[in-house]
């Protein structure tokens, strides 16, 4: 957190139909609803999150990512950020508090890849689901499906990710935990941290911009890493893998898709990361074992089927 | 145990190389050698199990499955199932005491998916491996690999599994514990069992006769099938599905090939079956996910690498 | 089975207030309220067994075990049992069917120990609860609290447990599976199965007649064993000991108390056992490990609190 | 770690007998040795760890700890940190490099609850032990006993509290991630972190100084926790409480004692933490769950058993 952003405060996604959609994540991810705006717009949050949501769904012709957000720990460090952006050369537009109901103002800004980037450091604070902080219990007992503890990251493929990563280490404070490098040492893929989790956004090099790969959640065991897995079959959602596990941060996984084809994840455990690290590195031709550690070798899917 | 057959006892497999095999059978699964004998055979066993042994390898110039026997009350269950089995129109071969080391007269028999089977009442027991039945520690320390318990069952293919299936039932005993049927209602699978456990042994409909799918192995958690499939990982095996889950069985599995080409299963979990319980029956047209529980579709292998 | 007892069928316990009982076994353990009767009973069952149901609540003025049931293969292994049974020198008395809803007639009897037991071979069979035996899925969705899958087994403490062992053994085909056995050889608990479980009944020696020391509950793993203490706690519910391992079946274990002081437990795992295995035994200066495997000294309460 | 200060690095132990030391450290906990001093100091790790070591023995008359180090992002923040604890009146003392063999320059400093900490930016990184960072396996294959991953934290008890926390809080970075509020608001205990984890370190009022209630090894599951459990049984290692959860931090953990007396605990899971989140406060009516959330009472040993 060394310039001040502290993790992923939020995603919006582009769905299809809504109703699908909260299907998916509520139903089944087990994301508490709690929030809509007159756009129409659905807000959800896992239930650790203290910040009041952490998606926001939005229907569209298109499925994909609207823009991730990264929460920081004051407005001070949200306005030095935004001219170090400016002068870094993003182009950064200025999102006014409210805009997202109970979210203070943003800054939005692109990148090499194609993506849409805010930070922040205002948001409404509800506290942990149904367990807030006073003489708290383990866990909330009615929470269904998957049980998602919170939004964890995403996977983001775009040209030029030398680019964006060097954005999110030199301007935001990112560390790079871990990476896939070709013979020649070009980097193919980045996975980047601002704390200790093991990876807070991901980018793989890809022709096509601004595209997602896949939004994260967190599980809290490898046990509801089955469960998930058996509700995806029970619910008869499109599963894309797992469960599996990740040679990139060795977490325990599983892929699926929401209704409008966005990949979703689930996972459990995975390797920490402190400022110290060296990264960790996985050579280009043992990039089968880098995704999936157990098969050792990449469904197509995997590089091909984005939104 | 209506008829006095108790349980799955010993399964021969012929393999191509015996230090090879040994690799995988004790250092990967984690079953403990026992024996050599001066035939060269290898004695293994699952450090749960009471009897001297319940695997053994022989080198040969071709994979697969010799026999499976299944170890009887007493000796006189075996005579009388003898008598029986000959009455049914089996061809009965008698195994002289001495035969496999430690283990008392086999009394072998053909079947008509081509299968040759076994029953026997007297093995050598040396008990728990490591642990015995005097204050007993809850585990071994000095286990290996993925620390399988015991020799569970086998997956066997061929022709006409309504004459073995009905050989199972009505001579040794066995109850139709699942199934799986057409719209015909022809059977294409059916898991038997001869006690509590899901299945004691398996059979799918298949032209060629006398075929092994796999020899499955118990564990005894889904942490110990990610275990598993880690090792796999990080000793090159090759894997063929999971970490997954059957619907036949709800078992939590990975299926592998030892270096051979034989397939190997360890599990965890799976239904628990009374005789009072009617048989759990699969459609046809959903044997995808009877298999595999979460893809809810078959990879070609399963239905075509046999050994 | 080798008499054609199968299992633990059923067993009725008194309460002291039926809603606050109702509230624990249905709301916390999980069972699920099949039916009551007229008497007022409150009959309730484990998602995974067949039979209707296999507890019984009765609303009295003091807490225990009125009498525990055994299911048998069929009415003729039950019409030979009460035979033997009067032989034995048993009192028996004929419930007719009905007694109990959807049960057929059972025969009760008396023992050394001063329990009640029956023995009974017809009930309404209404499958697994919410997934059938038709392509059925691997749990239900709609399980509450600690979601137990079935009665499992009780722990009975009485006068003279070797009579009552005897006849468990020589008249209703039991195997001693594990004991404590003190420096003179005399048996001080027996845990006996009549199938593959590590115990369907067990009895501990105790100068009170007719004692229940727990009603015991199956959880499918340790991670549930972890959540159900979760729970214990978030409803304030009264605990004894646990989360912990018994030496004895090395069953992973947590005890407490329905309101009435009935003892409740859940656990998973355990050993197995078939007819040629050679007793487990515990010396009796190690009976604090055998009983509570991590702490390796018993709490006063095991001792003296029953009902 | 706003100010630089990044995790737990070291902690040296005072323990009366050095290979029964070893034993338990190495052996049961399953920490890697990594080397020795002239001194006769034993250095250990936990094989996530990429520093050289993170736990130190020092032979002594009375059991205890001698001081426990904190790593920091570079020397410049040791520099920094060095002049504002002179500040802020804590007695500063500079131990040269190589003091501990492979460690840099630390500075020393009191506390008013009089126990002894360290700053250090320079420690030798020996990488994840077995498995580097290069296409790395999940785990290594050679761990013994309980696979401790990492030292993680120490529990502290002594006089002024307040005073010790203010001097973590103002000069060192770290936030209070969770206390113990009494009726008039007193902090009864505070639980310190300074980047995402639940704590890295813990105080609790007591009269006497200087005092190590336990040091904490960090596991990655709950079915870690029953497996050092077991071993804690298998090995007569002296068991103070668990495997159960804690309230505060809702770790699942056991306690234990090394030969010395010392106690040690092995924990998995547990809350995170973010700079914005507002401490989590139990109330001094509620320790007994807050300490240990399943019995919801301490043991006497709690709080009088310290080194």
């Amino acid at each position: 957190m060394k310039k001040g952003v502290m993790r992923p405060g939020h995603i919006q996604l582009r769905v299809l139909d809504m109703e699908e959609a909260v299907a998916h994540y509520r139903d089944l991810l087990g994301l508490i609803e709690v929030d809509r705006d007159d756009q129409g717009r659905v807000y959800l949050k896992g239930w650790t999150e203290v910040d009041k949501f952490s998606v926001v769904l939005r229907e569209a012709d298109s499925a994909g990512m609207d823009f991730v957000g990264y929460k920081c720990v004051n407005e001070g460090a949200v306005e030095q950020l935004r001219q170090e952006l400016i002068e870094y050369g993003c182009k950064v537009e200025d999102i006014p508090e409210g805009e997202l109901k109970g979210c203070g103002r943003r800054v939005r800004f692109d990148s090499p890849t194609g993506h849409l980037f805010e930070i922040f450091a205002t948001k409404e604070q509800t506290g942990k689901w149904e367990v807030g902080n006073h003489n708290p219990e383990a866990w909330p007992r009615n929470l269904t499906g998957m049980k998602a503890t919170r939004f964890d990251h995403c996977l983001l493929y775009g040209p030029n990710i030398a680019g964006t990563i060097d954005l999110f280490r030199e301007v935001l404070g990112f560390d790079l935990a871990e990476q896939v490098l070709d013979g020649e040492g070009t980097r193919l893929a980045g996975f980047l941290t601002v704390s200790m989790k093991a990876h807070d956004v991901a980018f793989i090099e890809h022709p096509e911009p601004g595209k997602l790969h896949h939004a994260s959640f967190f599980l809290e065991t490898w046990e509801d890493v089955l469960r998930a897995a058996d509700l995806i079959s029970m619910t008869d959602t499109s599963i894309d893998i797992g469960p599996t596990r990740h040679g990139l941060t060795h977490g325990k996984t599983i892929y699926f898709f929401d209704p409008s084809g966005n990949r979703s994840e689930v996972f459990a455990g995975g390797d920490y990361h402190y400022p110290d690290h060296e990264p960790v590195t996985w050579d280009a031709d043992k990039l089968g074992k880098a995704i999936f550690y157990h098969d050792r070798v990449l469904n197509e899917r995997f590089l091909t089927v984005l939104t």
